[in-house]
C-alpha cells in the first residue's frame, strides 16, 4: 500500500464516506436534533472501529464524546492526542443556502454542507490519515489517542467533567487540535493561540403582553428602546468597551512576542471575500491585532417586536439580545461577564426589568510556544505538503475546551487545520475543498511520522522559516 | 319586531355569524393570506346584501373595499357614512395564543380570535344594527352609507386613490368611525382625535454574508452594533426625540383645549392590566398627554443575527429595524420620516451601508369639534346605553385614512367604539365581549336615530356632561 497516494487512490470511496458523515444534522444547540447528533456519533464509532483502533463512546448528560486509541501502548513512543468535534452550527437563514445544508453536493471541487469544514471536514481527513496509517501495516511511530466531541458548538458544557473523570486515559505528550485555518492555501501556518469566550443572553421586559404602539406609545418604556440604549452604552465612539474593568485583566504582549506573529492584513482581499471593511476594531490597533490580541464584545443577536414582512405597530412585551466576548490572556470569562451584567443592570431604565444569563461553555484564551517540538514538527509537515515555508499566526475564534484538555492531558498544544476565510463556517453555503481533504490527510500523516521520529529531540533548524 | 331586544332575541344566531366572520385569516400584511382576505370580503358582501342594502365590491390594486348604501336616497334626511375595516394584524408570536387565532372560542363571555375587537367585532355590531334597522320595517331616519376596507392594518395604501375616484358616492353629513375604544365600560367616551402615523424600515449591511464572530470580531463593524448605536441616538435621556426639526411642526394645544379632555391616568389600573409602568414618555408630560398630544418615535421591531434557542457566534451580514412615528397636528408624515432618514444616514458608521424605506399608508393626525351635532348625538347614545354620562378623550393610535375620508365625504367625523385597554389588539389572545357586541349594537341604533331626528338642529343640552 502506497501511503503517500492513499487518498487519491481511494478518493471516490472516501468522498462517499465523507458525504455520509455530512448528512447527519448534528446541530448540538437544537434539542430537535438530539437523535441526529447521537446517530452521527454512532457512525463515527463504527468508522473508527474499522480502522483498527479501540473505540469507546463516553456518555455525558448532553451529547456523547467518541474516544479511540491504539490497541497497544509502547512507552518508548510519544503519545499524540488529536481533538476534533462532530457537532455543527444551526443552519438558519435556511433560505440563503443554494443546496440543502445536510444534502452535501460537490461543485467545482468544493463540497457544500453544514460542517463541510467546521469540523467534519477537518475531522474526516484525520480519520482517513489514521485509517491509512493503521491499514499500511507499518507500526505507528507513536501511541495514538483521538477525542471527538459532540458539544463544541455549544461550548462543551459537559466535557470538563468528562475530562476530569477520564484524566488517566487522556495523558499525552502532544495534542493536535485540528479545528483551525490558514489565510490562503499559499500561506501554510501553525496557529499559536486562540481567544477565550463567554456568551450571554439578555431579556428586557416592559409589560406582560405586546402592546399597540399607538395607544401605548409615549406611556410605556418600549423594551426595544431600552435594548438599543443599553447595548449602545457598551462601546464608546472609539470602539473601546465601556464597561468599567473590562480591560483590567488583559495581558499586553511584548514587542518581541508581537514580532513573531504575521499580522499582515490585506483590505482588498478581505473586501473581495466579504464585501466588508475593517472598521470594527478599537482605534489604535490593526485589524488582526484587534482580532487576535484584543478582547471584543459582540452583539450576536437582537430581537424584539415585529421584523417580518410588512409592518406591525407593536410595542413588544420583551426584547432580547445575545452577547459574546472574545477574551485574551489573562481574562477570566465569568469575571468579565459579571462586569457586563452589573453594568447593564446599573443602566437599565425605570419600567424595564432586566434578566441576564451567562451560558455554559466559557473558556479562557490559549497560547502555544513557537519552540515546542510538535509545533515545529507540524510546521515542517505543512512546509513539505504545501511546498511553501510555514509561518505562525493567531486566531480570533475560540475552542473553549482546549485549555482544559491541555491541562488534563499535560500535552503540548498545536493548533492546526486547513480552514480558509471564505469557507462560510457558521453561515449559509459552508464548504470545503477536496484538495484540502487530501492536503490535510498528508499533513496529519507527515506530522505523526515527524513527531514519532523526533521524540525528545529538538527539530529546530528543520527548514521552517520563522517570521522575523 | 322589537328593535331594542333584537340582539338578545337573536344572540345565538348572531354569534354564529360573528364566528364565521372571525374564521377568515384576513391578514392584509401577509401575501400568503391574499385569498383569505378576498374570501372575507365576499362574506361581507353577501351578509350586507341580506340586510337589504345595495352592496358593491370596489376593487383596488390590493385588497377590495366593500361599499353599501340605502337603496333609496331621501334628500330631506341627513346622510351618515360608517367606516370599518375587515382586515386584521398578523398573529405572531403564535405560541402565546391559548387558542387558534382563527378558531374563535367563547370563554367567560369573551370571544377570543384575531380581529375579535380590531375591527371585526366593532364592524359586526354595526352590521347587526343595520340589519335590525333594515328588517324592522320602519323607514330609516337617515340615508346610510357604509365603507369597510381591507387594508387598514397596512395603512390603507390603495384607499386614497379609490376615495378620489368614488368621491361622488361618498358625500355625507356625518362620518362614524367605529374603530375606537373607551378606558372602561363604566367610562363611555367619544374620542375627539387620533394621532397620525408614518412607518419605516431600516436595513444596515456590513458584509455579504454572516461572519464568524471569533475570526472576524474586531475586524468588521457588526451591523447589530451599528443598529443599536444609531437607534439609541434617536432619543435623548429625557425621552425627547433627538432628530433635529422633529418638533418644529407640532401645534401646541391651548389650556382651554387641554381642559376639555379627560387626561386622568390611573397607574395602578394600568399596572394591573399590563404589568407596565408609565415611564416611556417625555419628561414634563403626563402619560396620556404623551400618548395623545405629543408625537412619538417607536422602535416596533429589531432583528439581527441569531436570537433563537441556544447561541450562535455570528456577526450577521445585516441588521434591520422597523420604526414608526405617531404624529400630532400639524406634523407632515413624509417630512417627519425624511428628517429621521437624514439623521440616520448622517450618523451611520463607516463600513456600514444603510438603506431606509418609508412604507405607504402614512396619515396625518385628526381632531373633531366637541360641539359637532353627530359628536353630541353619539355622546347621548353612549350616555343612554351605558347609563353613565359620556366624556371626551383622545386616542394615541392612528386611522390614517380618516382625514382623507373626512375631506372627501365633507362629513363631520365622530370617532367611537367599545374597545377596552385589555382587549389585546395587535397581540396574542385578542378578545371582545358579547356584552359589548350588544352595547355597540344599541349605541349604533340609537346614534343613527338621534342623528336622523336632529338634522340641522343643535342637540346640546341633551344631558351629556362635558368635562369642565
Amino acid at each position: 500500500m502506497n501511503l503517500e497516494n492513499y487518498f487519491s487512490d481511494n478518493q471516490a470511496q472516501l468522498l462517499e464516506e465523507f458525504m455520509s458523515f455530512l448528512r447527519f444534522p448534528s446541530v448540538s444547540s437544537e434539542p430537535k436534533h438530539h437523535s441526529d447528533v447521537t446517530n452521527c456519533c454512532e457512525w463515527l464509532v463504527s468508522y473508527l472501529a474499522d480502522t483498527g483502533l479501540k473505540v469507546e463512546r463516553w456518555e455525558t448528560p448532553g451529547h456523547p464524546t467518541v474516544f479511540a486509541e491504539s490497541k497497544t501502548y509502547d512507552p518508548s513512543k510519544p503519545t499524540v492526542l488529536i481533538y476534533n468535534h462532530y457537532d455543527v452550527q444551526p443552519v438558519d437563514p435556511l433560505e440563503l443556502w443554494d443546496s440543502g445544508p445536510f444534502a452535501p453536493v460537490l461543485r467545482d471541487g468544493e463540497i457544500y454542507a453544514r460542517g463541510a469544514q467546521d469540523n467534519k471536514g477537518q475531522c474526516f481527513y484525520v480519520l482517513t490519515a489514521i485509517k491509512a496509517l493503521c491499514k499500511s501495516g507499518v507500526s505507528l511511530p507513536i501511541n495514538l489517542k483521538l477525542i471527538i466531541e459532540g458539544e463544541e458548538e455549544i461550548g462543551s458544557p459537559n466535557l470538563p467533567q468528562l475530562l476530569k473523570e477520564r484524566a488517566d486515559r487522556l495523558k499525552a505528550d502532544h495534542l493536535l487540535v485540528v479545528d483551525l485555518g490558514i489565510h490562503a492555501l499559499s500561506k501554510p501556518a501553525v496557529t499559536l493561540g486562540v481567544r477565550g469566550i463567554v456568551t450571554m443572553s439578555i431579556t428586557l421586559t416592559g409589560s406582560n403582553r405586546d402592546l399597540h404602539s399607538g395607544s401605548h406609545g409615549g406611556v410605556v418604556y418600549n423594551p426595544n428602546h431600552a435594548l438599543v440604549e443599553l447595548l449602545a452604552k457598551l462601546r464608546d465612539s472609539k470602539g473601546r468597551i465601556a464597561v468599567p474593568g473590562f480591560y483590567d485583566q488583559v495581558a499586553e504582549l511584548s514587542a518581541a512576542e508581537l514580532a513573531r506573529i504575521g499580522f499582515d492584513f490585506d483590505p482588498e482581499t478581505y473586501y473581495h471575500l466579504f464585501a466588508a471593511q475593517p472598521t470594527g476594531g478599537e482605534q489604535g490597533f490593526t485589524p488582526f491585532q484587534s482580532a487576535w490580541v484584543r478582547p471584543t464584545l459582540e452583539i450576536n443577536g437582537v430581537s424584539g417586536g415585529y421584523a417580518g414582512e410588512g409592518f406591525k405597530t407593536v410595542i413588544p412585551a420583551k426584547a432580547t439580545a445575545k452577547l459574546s466576548c472574545r477574551l485574551v490572556p489573562d481574562q477570566d470569562p465569568i469575571k468579565t461577564a459579571s462586569l457586563i451584567t452589573a453594568f447593564l443592570e446599573q443602566h437599565c431604565p425605570p419600567g424595564i426589568a432586566i434578566q441576564t444569563e451567562i451560558h455554559p461553555g466559557v473558556g479562557r484564551a490559549l497560547r502555544s510556544q513557537v519552540s515546542g517540538p510538535a509545533v515545529q514538527a507540524v510546521a515542517r509537515a505543512y512546509t513539505e505538503v504545501v511546498k511553501t515555508p510555514c509561518s505562525f499566526i493567531l486566531e480570533g475564534a475560540s475552542i473553549p475546551i482546549i485549555p482544559e484538555l491541555s491541562h488534563i492531558s499535560g500535552a503540548e498544544v498545536v493548533l492546526m487545520g486547513y480552514g480558509l476565510p471564505d469557507d462560510n463556517i457558521h453561515a449559509p453555503n459552508e464548504h470545503f475543498g477536496v484538495d484540502r481533504l487530501e492536503m490535510g490527510f498528508k499533513t496529519i500523516v507527515k506530522s505523526l511520522q515527524l513527531i514519532g521520529n523526533t521524540k525528545g529531540s529538538d527539530i529546530k533548524g528543520s527548514g521552517v522559516t520563522l517570521r522575523n
